[in-house]
């Protein structure tokens, strides 16, 4: 995210002990608050200038002329090195399937590509040009004038991206094991040990799908969602699982399941170790870098 | 929560590190399981049955010939040692205001008092009559016959309870300190560094009021809300505050607000340090336990 300024020192900091160390940067205040303190320190911070795509959230604007009075302004500043243009198509998560994210990611490409093409034909070197969000990157088809792509969570996906159509269910790499602990079938109600404090509480891709819960239930032997049930509802530390009497019959008390959660950035944030398995085997454990 | 019966041997060992630990249950399977566990180990488990006192979602039922059998079965047991019963009134979380609070948390009371007497009067001893929920216990009135009250996130409250009449806004102890970093009165919007892994995403206390948001904005001298603008949602990392021209242009660039989260609770477990403050002063810094 673009940088706040109360935080311009402790980049510098931070830019004098890693190698590559890039700021983002939106806007006028931080661009003068990075070059004062450039200058007062003595030190060069590689910056990116972040543009708006079309989601709208940060970035300027790439067809103002405040856009271009910028990327000069931070490549005409002793101190900042413009290394390039960067942006988020974080508008991707609105879309409904495959065809729409398709759009969304040529969307990305194209605007950031021509705002690069701007700044050069006002003679501002655009060394690279970056992209990214899941959705776009898992269907981009031209990265023609992309220099980088930022692959999001990639890595993991998850019940969100699945349903959008960024992705199967099965590529779903990270996977939270539960177990029942409270099974009524009378009242179509079971009870899992996990809850908002292991799986999140994003509400997921309702509006592609409105029933999608807190997750997806896989049967842990099979890998598939389990027929007939719903992850409903997240307390602190239970899961809430709705279905026919029948489906909850089949998860008596002590059944195990696997979780495919809505969104599992939120979700891998909350744990200190991860069991990495291939197939049913846990080969390794990561402990994965957390803080701030 | 009940115990998971795979987590029995998990048990025992913590039993034999911890001087007062208790196993809590509300079924059958898990007991069989502690009782041929305590047997095979020579351990004995202390004990508490859950009961539901109308939150329907885990305990025995109060009126219920099996919630008698299954204490007489724990008192009964080698190994097992019935310490009392105990509830949690999950829904008063769904109260509106404090007159309702008041009426699920005498509910709370008697409902788990009666259910003890009930035993009692079967021949069963039970010590310990144990309720708790943040908002009843932020508001009981009567505890006559509990001996043990758990109260909650008392200790942090957030804008749930607020908002719900559990407490006042100013009770609120945990805060999220963040930065605007992109201001944009024209389309009124402004960008927090804070967004769901800071704040955690509860959708908060949208029965009581629609327009929550997703925490409660504080002016950081005056530590009352902010007029006009409201934390609309919640990305990865950003915090989106809307409100009119005017409301967004009292929060330019690098304006720092504090966030009272929707639920502390899981706010407060993305933090591996809390600054401690005594009005705008940090007085020490706590590094809570974290972890499974």
């Amino acid at each position: 995210m673009p940088i706040a300024p109360a935080r311009v020192a402790e980049a510098a900091e931070l830019a004098g002990r890693i190698e590559h160390f890039t700021v983002l940067v939106d806007g006028e205040v931080a661009v003068a608050e990075l070059a004062a303190c450039a200058e007062a320190r003595g030190v060069t911070f590689p910056v990116m200038l972040k543009v708006d795509c079309g989601y709208h959230r940060a970035g300027v604007d790439p067809d103002s002329a405040a856009a271009v009075a910028l990327a000069a302004r931070i490549a005409g500043s002793r101190g900042l090195e413009l290394c390039g243009v960067l942006t988020h198509a974080g508008h991707a998560y609105r879309c409904r399937d495959a065809a729409e994210i398709t759009t969304v990611a040529e969307q990305e490409r194209s605007v950031t590509v021509a705002f690069a093409e701007r700044l050069r034909g006002a003679g501002i070197a655009v060394p690279e040009v970056s992209i990214g969000s899941t959705p776009t990157i898992a269907l981009a088809g031209d990265l023609s004038g992309v220099t980088e792509v930022r692959p999001g969570n990639y890595a993991f996906f998850d019940a969100f991206q699945a349903a959008i159509g960024a992705c199967a269910l099965d590529d779903a790499a990270f996977l939270v094991a539960a177990t029942v602990i409270g099974s009524h079938p009378e009242r179509g109600v079971a009870l899992l040990d996990a809850g908002a404090l292991a799986l999140s509480k994003d509400e997921g891709p309702r509006h592609a799908d409105p029933e999608c819960g807190y997750g997806v239930l896989l049967d842990p032997a099979a890998r598939r969602p389990l027929a007939g049930v719903r992850l409903t509802a997240l307390s602190q530390e239970h899961g809430h699982v709705c279905g026919a009497a029948a489906a909850i019959a089949a998860l008596p008390v002590g059944a195990r399941v696997l979780v495919v959660p809505n969104h599992s950035c939120l979700a891998a944030a909350l744990f200190d170790r991860y069991a990495v398995a291939r197939g049913a085997e846990v080969v390794a454990e990561w402990h994965p870098v957390r803080g701030w």
